[in-house]
């Protein structure tokens, strides 16, 4: 059966003012737009406010800039979609593992693992691991010797950890995610690539996120490092001795060269690539597709390539148009010449 | 041994005429340029049509137009590549698990497993979920609670659904992918970010197939829906609320930003990009490699950037060329200028 | 407890001239930036040529350009990293497993599993697998049936190989990699994509190595091969057929498209994309980012796409000139026009 809350249960704790029946019972969260009696929902994207004066919802967390054509319950607040986020955690029914090692596991030698802790079934935890209070390991996932996990941190299941990885407190890390690959070191001698041994580790801090389908590479000598309270998307590469700032958010599909630093509060577009050996200020975002070709001394919002979704065949005209650039200014140079050659007629 | 067909065995059930020996043994396929006796191929690609006339293949699938190049039993159809596949069926030496519960799966409690499905080794099996006749769960899979699936599908090794997924019947799911993770759902709030919970679901429709390592996540409150037939590549990023429309098919290595909607019956190509909250329509075909960073209306094909592959100096140059391109403006509007000085000039 | 070398047992079987003491102990590597007493380090990059007059390091590996401004002992040698590579093996501490099956691994029947070869826990091994001596099996890894993988190679937790696998010798391969899944291949018949059985194999020949979450797919009708020494990062896709060339390195998130042959010593950088059905000459490198649309036939640095990171509004600005570009063509040619009359009406 499902659990339920009044709009004074749900925001006990909360900066909010109820506006309506503080004892109306909630049963789940909508949207706006496909909303129904009993859910709660919010306004934050100014192009859903259409959908706010027939909304179905019973309950609305908005700002009070939008109250006035709230047909219904509502919740006044600053920031409406940080408030949704601590009321959708009462309706979270993500299963909860019990604690304990699940006697399928294969625990190594010297393993300190906390009695609280819960290791999933057909877990393979090597020699000398720590995983601390309250930490879930899913199922499936292989926790390299040495390493550590810390309180309160999630692996979701087939999540793998190499040795001598350290992962925080309340971490979160997505099923299929690899952390702690050799990171792509190489050296060619006689034709032939030999593979440079990779002897770093990987640190991921507390309050980080991490999404699916990761590769995380540890160091080549020093450390690869994720700081504190940084959010990774899916399928993202981080390479050897990357360093990711603090609170910085990286959405899918981005590529991070090798040794290459990323700033505190930075915000990364989807497909976006940073080359190797730069460094990226605190504050920058860049938009989805970068190509982040050098370092980035200064806030600020950064792109490459030319915008624009055209037809493909405008595409082709436009290629076409660029190709003959080099003609265009040769002409302008003889218009030039001409006109010089004119006016000094002209003027003789 | 090698399973052989005769040709008429091959075809007995299809739209085919045979041209030469429908008794003809045929023990596997082949490709035309690299054709040897015994084997069948077929011809679709105009570019391939210059190795017919010296195949040594026994048969070639074909449409009658290319008929009176053959020097072998030809296959007559409308639709070569599609006979092929349906012959080609005959020599897939795919290993068929046998039905039931491999000892060392771990199955939860109150699950509905049907006795013509194969549970493989080492799978993990959360509570409650149900598992349709004659499908295939591949060795070291994790099933979270209350997912479903359907009749006939089948997930490959290593394979991770989350909790409340529904898989459709004859779905297909190679290695590595990872169904149901958490969307990117983040709001900051005094410069830290908070996570915002995911509590939509996976709706995987009937026929669909999706590749290897690909990351679909999660409804943030709605689901995440890939409609039937949809056909998805390697490494693909789904991202929360997306819906991927009937008989789509996307190529390797694209990334789809939350709550897009692609339509019907599109080609995606390879390492294409979606921004978050736009609509794709129906038929409509995006090139490799594109950024789709706006809703796209109509049907047709479409693109983004400056085509053409140059030499790294050529891409120098072109770059150069562009970045005087405000220098040629300017240098235009000067001679437009000293133009119509010098032509008042003469008519005064 | 570390274990430490002198320089001269770090060098016995190197090409290499010891210029200070030979006796100087070395309990590991360090960065020539970050370095410390008791560690080695090396300068190639010419970068960080200005941090050797002052590096802590006790020993740097060096060329002898170098050896006038070294503070500390020299190992001087013509190719300062691969000698690293050799001596930073001295410190690989990565957990070697033993010998022998593990008791949980599922061993399939029929299979040939050398006495020497590491099988880790929790594995799954199907029927008719060979195994040679020395190969490392990781946690948690499953391989299909009729595959091969040879001497001293290494597969670490949670790889996944379908059937009929050929894996050669002293290959690594890292976490979450699927090798031999089905390619892309489906056939549009009245509107419903049917499927186009992969009959293919995947060869991957001696020496090679391969990252993290790698999809590599199956041939089609012929085998996807990867050439001996060939190098692939993380998060790549080889499409079905591809065949790519000896020593060949391949940076993180590329993908290359089906039937595309890259050659021998190429390079090829991150996130570059190839089409489908083209190939590649020896010797060709491209650069990050390339969209790769068309054969290559001759060695060279290739790119696509024009350069250049800019500010967000810098790109805007290019965008809406490019656009313009048309009219700057019109507005040249009425220039032209314009000035030939003048010309002419001053000449007659």
């Amino acid at each position: 059966m499902r659990k339920t809350y009044t709009l004074s249960q749900l925001t006990q704790n909360l900066e909010v003012t109820i506006k309506g029946d503080a004892q109306c019972v909630i049963e789940g969260v909508c949207t706006i737009q496909d909303a129904q009696p009993g859910r709660i929902t919010f306004l934050m994207n100014p192009l859903y406010k259409k959908y706010l004066p027939t909304t179905q919802a019973s309950a609305v967390i908005m700002t009070v800039e939008d109250f006035e054509n709230c047909p219904t319950n509502a919740l006044i607040c600053r920031d409406p979609y940080y408030t949704y986020a601590q009321i959708a955690a009462f309706f979270d029914d993500r299963p909860q593992p019990t604690a304990g090692i699940h006697p399928t596991a294969v625990i190594g030698q010297h393993c300190q693992i906390h009695s609280s802790a819960s290791i999933g079934a057909n877990c393979v935890i090597n020699d000398n691991v720590r995983i601390d209070a309250g930490a879930i390991i899913g199922a499936g996932c292989v926790v390299g010797e040495f390493s550590e996990i810390g309180e309160s941190s999630r692996l979701d299941a087939n999540v793998t950890l190499y040795h001598k990885i350290t992962v925080g407190k309340r971490v979160v890390v997505a099923s299929g995610t690899v952390i702690g690959s050799d990171g792509f070191g190489i050296a060619k001698h006689q034709g032939i690539w030999h593979k440079v041994p990779q002897l770093g580790r990987v640190i991921i801090e507390d309050n980080v996120e991490i999404g699916s389908n990761c590769s995380i590479d540890r160091g080549a000598i020093d450390d690869t490092v994720i700081e504190q309270g940084a959010k990774l998307d899916n399928l993202i590469q981080v390479g050897h001795n990357v360093r990711i700032g603090r609170s910085t958010a990286i959405a899918g599909c981005v590529g991070i060269s090798g040794s290459t630093t990323i700033g505190n509060n930075c915000l990364v577009g989807g497909q976006s690539g940073f080359a190797g050996h730069i460094t990226v200020a605190d504050n920058v975002a860049v938009t989805g597709g970068t190509e982040v070709s050098k370092s980035i001394r200064e806030p600020g919002v950064y792109s490459s390539g030319l915008g624009g979704l055209v037809t493909n065949l405008e595409r082709r005209k436009n290629t076409a148009r660029f190709q003959r650039l080099e003609t265009l200014y040769t002409r302008v140079k003889e218009l030039e010449q001409a006109l010089t050659e004119l006016t000094e007629k002209k003027n003789t």
